[in-house]
């Protein structure tokens, strides 16, 4: 199976990213984690991306903060799906790296979850692989079912505890 | 090849959802288009959700404005990768819709491009297709790769025309 | 008396709903109390809502956060009566559920409060259904008396304590 | 049946406030018209609430812009269901009077719509009007299934004439 | 001396009032505290603020939150200048009241402060009754010039600790 | 009669200001139109204010856009009252200028008026002078008269061409 | 004398850019024009910086809009001072790009001037050159002396005209 | 070499601040810290800001929160190079403050940097004195290349721990 590679900007970002690792891991989808930023490391960063493809990656995850051009940056040099995480960093909560991760010029589109939205990045990872695993397909599907029910369970004792 | 479907909340994101087709017909990957509205028609926005994977299609595109509840419903009810489009077309000049799309809960990802992005959704499904086509792949590398040579071009008359 | 259903996206809305609870109780308002999710749940939230009318429900409130779609996905399944609360629950403090609850589109409306606005949701709830029901319309004045005279009571405390 | 008040701050929220005229005469809704402003004719306002039950209304529609304080102003002088449009006629293209409408302390609501929103004001006060009127609310599901088999047409026609 | 009134719309809103009490008291400014709610208690508020000039008010200071029109009710009410104190109150930090506040429609102007800034306010008061009062003039410059001299004391002491 | 100092911060805040001029002329009250700029002319503004008191003046009028701190620089030379007036002339559409003029430091308070609300400036002005001069107070309470008047008579006319 | 790299992200920000070439052009300051990318050319914008020191540049301007990463781009490959300048050019009237250039991470800074502020810009990079360089220092100074003498003109005129 | 002036608004500014002064103290770049207040002592602020030049200073660092005059004031009365700081001090987060110090006017450019942003600050006064300062640039370069060679370290140790 293709890898996932999961860039985060800074080790402050790491306790968002953690919850895409387990994510990744529940899922036994392959990954490598890095911290690679587009301002203190823009080759290194460059270097990783240009050759993610050949080395197996599938897809890029990129979480920073502020004005994070992480997400932007790995996405100039790949053709491979980008997803970005807004991380909420700074006075402005997350809208600044917001603004920064989604309002892509035309031509290099970055996925953009929602701040600090670390599983969700990774479970549209996992969907991006599952378009044609369908084992992967399988799983996610198993666990939006289980999901639901989990949801129907919590209902049911709400309702039974609440209602008049 | 698995379809691409682009889906629009009111015949009114048209003119925005339009420069999308323009690009998945020149990267010759199939489609449909098609008006559902989370609100207005939901069982058939559902209906058609449930068995896209079976008819064929592997990336979903949806473009709402306002409280644009459309791709997140979409994301509802399949694991296939959602695309969101998140359109500008209120008093709160798109701001309303962004959020209204990227802030999913957990769980549930929406991939969310620029406010009318429209383009970059149309290459961000492509991409996602060519995670396992490396026909297309090298298409939308030769896309990329075209873009540099023009910019290119377009910085040498501008360097030329401007530089004292 | 026709019921109010009470519906939140997570459980973990429910301190801020159970703010309502307490004014319907305290009104003597039936009502029932439900965790529906517009994403986990979708199919469940329709079937409630579609059946709701004929049910005995005479408005149905909603609580959600960050995208909050809730409120609008029951909206679109029947005509009775919407109130929406957007949950403070996310990084943007809760403008982004209030953009995705009150910028509805047309043809749709949600009655929207404010942010965390639980208790006044309930109190909408109670002013709808007192439209055709004077005894209920009298204990939502008398309310608004008992308010007035405690307000009038603070001010004199204050007056005393504070004037120069 | 109960009347409609639908009130304007300005006579430059005239063309706003039409659309929720056309909507009320469309379902045979007896309405009245007026301009009261929360500033410029508070007593007027109060006396004309204070006696809107009395004088056979059941929902009050309140239109404003800027520091809209007129919904709240008539929400503070009833305790029939109170609506309100926040109008987009500043520099801040109506983020004003959103906030200024919905962001109403405890004990008096006001059911607020989207920015502009007047047919969906409107609509709110019908289903309001109809939870005890099952004409009325026949009317307003035959509205709902009329738009979306408008929806429906659309998509056809979008379908066969875009899709590849 | 002419009268200043201090009212907040909840005793909530004491401990940024407050501040302004201690500023006028300092200016030995004769004074009343009072809650009035422009929702709750909306004629006595009418009432107290139509009689304020002929009962020895000179200036009328109203501090609220979230949809804050307490201030903009007074100033319905007469032509004495009345300042406007936004309260930091809810979710949305104070934005909510600055904008219900200032943006108030042509003729009834409320002289605005800073989120939460009541010491201004009652600085602004001492400003406008010392028009025509030229020992309140004088305390008030001579404010000034004390603030100035401790802060130029301040600077001293941070200039020799800190500088290289 | 004290005068009215009107000063913008560039000439292209006339179109703004001049409204204010034609509410000071109605009211016979005496003012001076000044170009002052806090940025390019610092000094002829400190100078002019420091002098204003002993000139004649009761109430100084800053209109500014941008970073707009004119009122505030003005407001730091003396201890008259000064009035603010956010012009929107920038891509913020004056929310730069509202937050630069009523975010105002502890000691130096600027009343700050909504934004290009050039006339409520005006008429603030015309009330602090009114506080010490009643012939003035009284053409302020005929003007609100006669506005109240006008509002009553427009309601008047779309009460009958538009009610049901 | 060094040179200044004006550079912006694509030949649509030429508009905004142009101004700055006048500023350039009027201090004989010499000068080179680019259009490069962060995202289309992100080599050939990193070859030009890392070189840009040894090529006789002292300064680079940066100019983008949306998710404006080419100030922090450049930024990132030299030591030189970068300056920013935000392009309003997206939906969101240029906040996007405002958080984008200047919301830098540590290590990283980007002197952001105002949105489509290109003048100040071109002077900025004036100012630093002029550090150590006295003519250019005087020639600022003239030019600042020439702006208040105008400012000083025109207050005169509108004096005279408006004053009353 | 030319010293820097490290000036803030208030002494609660100085916990932000004395980042910067330790940045400039490990480059050996030798500066003033100052307490001048754009409100409170605005001739100090003028008379050391008129001078800086012949008393040494190369570049002036203002930090100010809330409505953030500080470094427009600064910058209007010197061509030196002027770099402003917002300081997150106020219920908006700091919002107001950049916006304050960003948006300044055509002719008076403050080279802005991030909320509370004072380590870059000092950097970027070190970049425009290394303009012309071969060792101050040499040293900069250095601190880049440690700062790249720690993230590289970091990143090995991430990616160690938690790839998969």
């Amino acid at each position: 199976m293709k890898k996932v590679a999961l860039i985060m900007g800074s080790d402050s970002d790491l306790p968002v990213v953690e919850k895409a690792v387990h994510v990744l891991k529940s899922l036994c989808i392959p990954y490598e984690v890095h911290i690679f930023s587009a301002h203190r490391t823009p080759e290194k960063t460059r270097e990783f991306t240009l050759s993610a493809k050949e080395n197996g990656f599938g897809v890029i995850i990129a979480a920073a903060g502020k004005a994070a051009h992480l997400a932007g940056a790995v996405a100039a040099s790949t053709v491979l799906p980008v997803i970005g995480i807004p991380i909420k960093s700074s006075a402005l909560d997350g809208l600044d790296a917001l603004f920064s991760t989604v309002q892509m010029p035309l031509g290099i589109p970055v996925a953009t979850v929602a701040i600090d939205g670390a599983e969700n990045a990774a479970l549209l990872a996992a969907q991006i692989l599952a378009v044609n695993d369908d084992t992967l397909y399988g799983k996610l599907s198993a666990l939006r079912e289980d999901s639901a029910r989990k949801t129907l369970q919590k209902d049911k004792e709400i309702y039974e505890k609440y209602s008049n």
